[in-house]
């Protein structure tokens, strides 16, 4: 399916970019430095799958139109500032899309290279929360993935909706599609009625980060 | 000697993957936080060492009982809070150990890649620090190793050991287990007569790090 | 050219090692901190490059005269400190000096490796900042180049400059060095008269940082 794989593709370094320009943006940086950003967090975890798979050179470096929606998207969110700006919560918004759609894409990738299904699985997560670990980690901060609500489980279980139907040889709109709204519903599900993993810190709250290294 | 190999590296993954969960719960990380966490440091430096000679993919991400010998660590640090909040210093003492494993049987695979002497210490010492390294960058805080007490140098005689017995042809057994002593010794040493490698900064102390960029 | 792509890299692999060290030495960080952190900074940029171009194992780790040089340019740091205080900003003389260097040497040696223009520019300006940019993780802070001046910009414009030259079959030299030669001419230009690209953050400066995730 070179056509559904890649325009998940796509879908998901626009949705991606965007979330990197916003968060780039709103901390200050420079032109150069949104358009880094954004183009680091749509392809970041896509690099990192290809690296781990041995797709080399990673597709988002060698195919021209990751680097064009990722400038794309850096024009729209630095040009139509208001636009953005008016939208609730942007950021949250694209950031739930594309990881769905990057962790099936991955682990597709993943198992069409030939590797098991825990290499996929394992992949898929990374190419879905890698953007955004490697966002958060350039802005200087503690990966929001890591802190907060259901997310990664979110892409964990994208990941392995896929891996499991390509198993069970379910048809591969169906078994695609249904990962990415899975992934999305759990995640907005989360985030609507504040579902989140129990966490076991007993002596302070994220507040308290700084000194309790 | 596969079995010692595979010993060795389910040990080092056991007591990273300890290490990283009891960081990233003091942290007050959610439970899927503290369970990547712990797989990251685990598979870190492997992945990384991997990465760097060619072992595509990484084994960290394809051997199901990494997963699992994470899965378990993060069980026991959640679920025994008051267990490992009761052994003095746990972390430390994992670290150690994982620390001088990792980096012997990284020198070990890079040597049995056919990579060169400099690259199995240089990697050797990566797979040793590697998790660590990424466990403080994800939690936002400059490497400790980089900062404190005699660390990443144990990494690095552990690797040196391995890499120049297995070059002067010494048993294997005496070798690994002496170079992971060799480190742990020294580590230990370190901590308990306040050895640490001098500094040279005339500005400020680590407490003003913030401020000094 | 041999020569001249040894040269250039080992140059920058000089003047990315004194900036690491000095970066690290003002941390506060112990004697094993500072010289790997100049060797990551040194190296880090080019182990990117040979990871995504299947350059493996990095040259940065299999050549010994990488690690060599430097351990000597950390030797220079801490030893003869009064010396590099006096100097005004050796960090950013350094820095710039590397950036065009290791852009133009990351670019010829994607293409030389077959891959196209696109992966020989972007992996080309990666070369060039990939160490700052871990330099400045490690050391966490949000990475100078994404806020401040025109820094990737300039690594960019060598990588672009060595691409366009090779495909309209300029001499080496006048290519190479005119490329260098640019990347270090617009960043300190943009130094010297306070160029930098345009920011679009309605909300808060740099300094508003910490609060604004």
């Amino acid at each position: 399916m070179p056509a559904l794989f890649t325009l998940l593709d796509l879908a998901g370094v626009f949705a991606f970019a965007v979330s990197g320009a916003v968060a780039a943006r709103n901390r200050g940086l420079d032109g150069f430095g949104i358009a880094a950003l954004a183009f680091t967090v749509a392809c970041g975890g896509g690099v990192m799958r290809d690296l781990c798979i041995g797709a080399v050179p990673p597709v988002g470096l060698s195919d021209w139109r990751y680097l064009a929606v990722s400038m794309v998207a850096t024009l729209i969110v630095v040009g139509a500032h208001s636009l953005v700006e008016r939208m609730a919560q942007p950021v949250l918004l694209f950031d739930s899309i594309g990881l769905g759609l990057f962790a099936v894409a991955g682990a597709q990738k993943a198992l069409a290279f030939g590797h098991n299904a825990e290499v996929a699985v394992l992949v898929g997560t990374l190419t879905g929360v890698g953007g955004g670990v490697l966002r958060d980690v350039l802005l200087n901060r503690v990966p929001v993935i890591l802190r907060r609500e259901i997310y990664a489980s979110a892409a964990l279980l994208a990941a392995g909706i896929e891996v499991l139907g390509e198993w069970l040889q379910w048809g591969d709109g169906w078994r695609s599609w249904g990962a990415v709204l899975a992934c999305f519903a759990l995640r907005h599900l989360s985030l609507r009625y504040h579902w989140h993993l129990p966490r076991f810190d007993r002596r302070a709250g994220v507040g308290g980060d700084r000194g309790s290294d």
